[in-house]
C-alpha cells in the first residue's frame, strides 16, 4: 500500500484548495497512490493524527472544494522545533505517517511552511526514511523568493483593484473634497497594495497614492502631497499596506502595539486609520479609512481565474511528478511570457525559500516615493484574468465545507 | 421643445445608475422628449445650474453607466427648506428648469429625496406650474414605505451575505475558538444585517446571531449567548448593523459620538468593535470586526442581476409613462409572487414615503431576540439572483464616467 498526505498551512487565499484539487483529482487518472489522506489543521493536527481518506469522501463533493474559499483541510500556524534541538515531534509524525503508509507528503503554505517542509526532508535523510516531503506555494503576500509569483496573489490583487476601482467612484459622488484609503494586508512587503495600480477608469489610474513598506513613509511628505492633489481633485484615493514602516524601520501601525504571532512577527493593523487620523488632525474634513481584513484573501465570488488554475496546476505537478521531485523541494511558477501571457511550473529547493521575504522591487517604486511604477502595471494585470467559473445555487457560491 | 431631467441624490447604490439608463434608454425609443438633461450633485449641482444634456453625449458611453456603481450623475445631501419659509430657491429652481425647458423632473433617492419630490411638486401646484415631478426609489438600507423593497438593497444584501459565507470560511481555519463580528450599514433598521441570514453552507445558516436596531441590545444576554454557541464550534459568527441601540433607545455606536448629518441623522460605525472590545475584555481571546464600509453599497463586481433589472424596470416605467403619472408621486416595486419570483411596478404618493421609515418586522425577530426568522431568508433570497453581465476588460470592470 502506497498513500499520499497533503495539508495546508498558514494563512488561507481563496485558491488554496485548487491545490488540493489539482493533487486529488489528477490521482483519480494517474492512480499514483491508493489513498489520498488529508492532514486536518497542517502539521499540527497531524501530530494529534487528525487525519482523514479524501479518497473515501464522495469525490464529486471534495472536488467542489476547487471553488471554495479559504483553507478547507484547515490550517496551523504551528513552528517545528529544530530536529536537534528537540528530535521528539519529529519521531512521532514519521512514526504516524508510516502508520498510514505515506509515501510522499504535499504541504501548501508560505515562507514558513517551506522551512517545515525543509526540516522534515533533512530530518527524513538522517533517519534514511524514503518518505518525500514536497512544497507547494501559497500565499496573497506574494512575498516567496525565486518563484515569478505566488497562487493566491493574483485574486486577492484582483479583489483589491476593484475594490478601489468601485469605492473611488463611490467616495467622489458628493461635491466634497475628500480622501478615500484602503488597507491592504501584505505583511513586510508592498506587493498588495500595489497591486491597486491597475485599477483605471478611462485608461487612467483611479488610486492617487499608493504606500508600501519597501518606501520609507514620511509624514510631512504625505500630507504635502495628499493637500496638493486636493487642491486639483475632488476625491483623493489612497491604497497603503498594512505593513507602513518610517525611514527607521519602525512599523507606523506600533503606535498601537498589537504584539506578535507565534512566528515573532508583528501583528499589523490600523495604519488607514493612522493617516486618517493624521490628515482630519491637519484639516481635512471628510476622509474615511477601509481596512479590507480578510475579505480580500478569500473572496472567491471575484477570484482571478488564472490564478485558480495556476494553484491547480502546481498540485497537478506536483503529483504527476512525485517521483521525480526531490524530497525537500517545491514547485513553484515561472511567467514565459507577458504578452500573451504564459507561465510554466518548475521546481526548487525549499531551503531558498524558507524564512526569505521577496520585496517589492525599489526600481518599480516612483522618484516622490508615493506610487509604483508601470512595470509594476505590467506584472501584475495578467495575473487577475478571467472570472471565477463558480457554481451558484439560489444567487449564492455553492461552496462546501469537508473538514 | 420639451425636455425632461434627472437626478440622483443620497448615498449611491450599485444599481441607482440603471434606473437612470432605463429613463435615458426608453427616451431613444419612445422619444417623449428632445433632450435628457443630467443634474449633477442632484438638486444642489442644479441650483448651480450644473446640467448637461445627456443626449448630446455618446449613447454607448451613457448606456456603459447601466453597469457602472455609485451615482454616476454625482449626489448631493441637500435639504429644501419649506416653501412657506423660504421661497427663494424653489423660484430659482423653477426658473432654471423652465430655461432648460423641462417638463419632467425625475429624481432618484431615498426617503429625504421624496420629500424633495413631494415639496417641489406642492409648490408647483401653487404656482400653477405645469412641470411635472416623479420620484423614483433607491437605497440599499430598504427602509422606504409602502414598496415590497429598494432598489440597491438586492446587491447589498448578495455582497453582505457571500461575505459572511466567505469570511467564516476563512475565519475557521485554525484550532482556535474564534469570534467574527461584520458590521452592516442600514441606519435606524435592520434590513441589511438580516439579510445575512440567506448565507448557508449544506443548507445550514453560517451566521450565528444577528443583531438589528428592531432589537434592543442587551450586553448580558449577547456575552451569555456568544460564550455558550463557543462552547459547540470553533467559529462564531455575527451581522450586526451600524444602527443597534441599547433598550433605552441609545445608540451603541454613540459611545464615540460620531456627530450628526445635515439631515439630523446620527453618523453611526464602530458597533462591531465596540462587540470586539466587549468580548475581549470578557474574555474570549480571539475576535476579528469587519466594517463593511461603502464596499456593500458598490461592489457592482457582485450586484444582483434581478436588482439592476428592477432598478432599470422603475427608470423604463417611469419614463414611458409619465404622461399619466401624476406629479408628487413615484414609481416602486410590488411582489406579485415569490416562487416563482414575479414583480411589477406601481405607482404612489411620494407624501407616503416622505421623511417615513420601514422598520424591519418585529414578528420576523427570534424569540432569542439574537437572530431573524425563516419569513427574513425567503422574503431576501429573491431579490438577489442572477450574477451581474458586466463586461470586462483585462480582468477588470469597464466602469464609466461621464460626470
Amino acid at each position: 500500500m502506497k498513500n499520499c498526505l497533503i495539508a495546508q498551512s498558514g494563512g488561507p487565499t481563496s485558491v488554496i484548495n485548487s491545490s488540493v484539487i489539482g493533487v486529488f483529482e489528477k490521482n483519480l487518472t494517474y492512480k499514483k497512490f491508493d489513498s489520498v489522506y488529508a492532514g486536518i489543521n497542517g502539521i499540527e493536527g497531524i501530530l494529534n493524527e487528525n487525519i482523514v481518506n479524501l479518497s473515501e469522501i464522495n469525490k464529486d463533493i471534495v472536488c467542489n472544494l476547487k471553488y471554495t474559499p479559504s483553507s478547507g483541510l484547515g490550517s496551523c500556524r504551528y513552528k517545528l522545533e529544530n530536529a536537534n534541538s528537540s528530535k521528539e515531534e519529529y519521531i512521532k509524525l514519521f512514526e504516524l505517517l508510516s502508520k498510514y503508509h505515506i509515501d510522499t507528503f504535499f504541504y501548501i503554505g508560505g515562507n514558513d511552511s517551506m522551512d517545515t517542509v525543509n526540516k522534515l526532508s533533512i530530518f527524513g535523510k538522517e533517519i534514511n526514511s524514503n518518505i518525500k516531503f514536497i512544497g507547494i506555494p501559497k500565499t496573497i503576500d506574494n512575498d516567496l523568493d525565486v518563484m515569478d509569483h505566488t497562487p493566491g496573489f493574483g485574486s486577492a490583487a484582483k479583489f483589491i483593484a476593484t475594490t478601489a476601482l468601485e469605492n473611488s467612484l463611490d467616495a467622489d459622488v458628493y461635491n466634497t473634497k475628500n480622501v478615500f484609503i484602503i488597507e491592504s494586508m501584505g505583511r513586510d512587503t508592498g506587493w498588495l497594495a500595489a497591486s491597486a495600480t491597475i485599477a483605471r477608469i478611462n485608461n487612467r489610474p483611479v488610486v492617487d497614492f499608493i504606500y508600501i513598506p519597501e518606501m520609507p513613509f514620511d509624514k510631512v511628505k504625505f500630507l504635502y502631497d495628499v493637500k496638493k492633489k486636493l487642491e486639483v481633485k475632488n476625491t483623493v484615493t489612497i491604497v497603503v499596506s498594512e505593513g507602513l514602516r518610517d525611514k527607521d524601520g519602525k512599523f507606523i501601525s506600533q503606535m498601537n502595539s498589537f504584539g506578535t504571532d507565534k512566528f515573532g512577527h508583528a501583528q499589523l493593523g490600523g495604519v488607514a486609520n493612522y493617516l486618517k487620523n493624521l490628515l482630519k488632525q491637519s484639516g481635512v474634513k471628510k476622509v474615511r479609512a477601509v481596512e479590507l481584513s480578510t475579505l480580500q484573501r478569500c473572496s472567491m465570488h471575484y477570484a482571478s481565474q488564472r490564478d485558480i488554475e495556476e494553484a491547480y496546476n502546481l498540485g497537478e505537478f506536483a503529483l504527476e511528478n512525485c517521483e521525480n521531485i526531490e524530497s525537500g523541494y517545491m514547485v513553484a511558477i515561472k511567467r514565459v511570457n507577458n504578452i500573451p501571457y504564459e507561465s510554466e511550473v518548475f521546481t526548487l529547493s525549499t531551503s531558498l525559500v524558507a524564512n526569505k521575504v521577496k520585496y517589492f522591487p525599489k526600481n518599480w517604486i516612483n522618484s516622490e516615493c508615493n506610487n509604483v511604477t508601470d512595470e509594476a502595471y505590467e506584472y501584475t494585470l495578467p495575473l487577475i484574468f478571467g472570472e471565477p467559473k463558480i457554481q451558484y445555487e439560489n444567487g449564492l457560491p455553492k461552496y462546501v465545507k469537508i473538514k
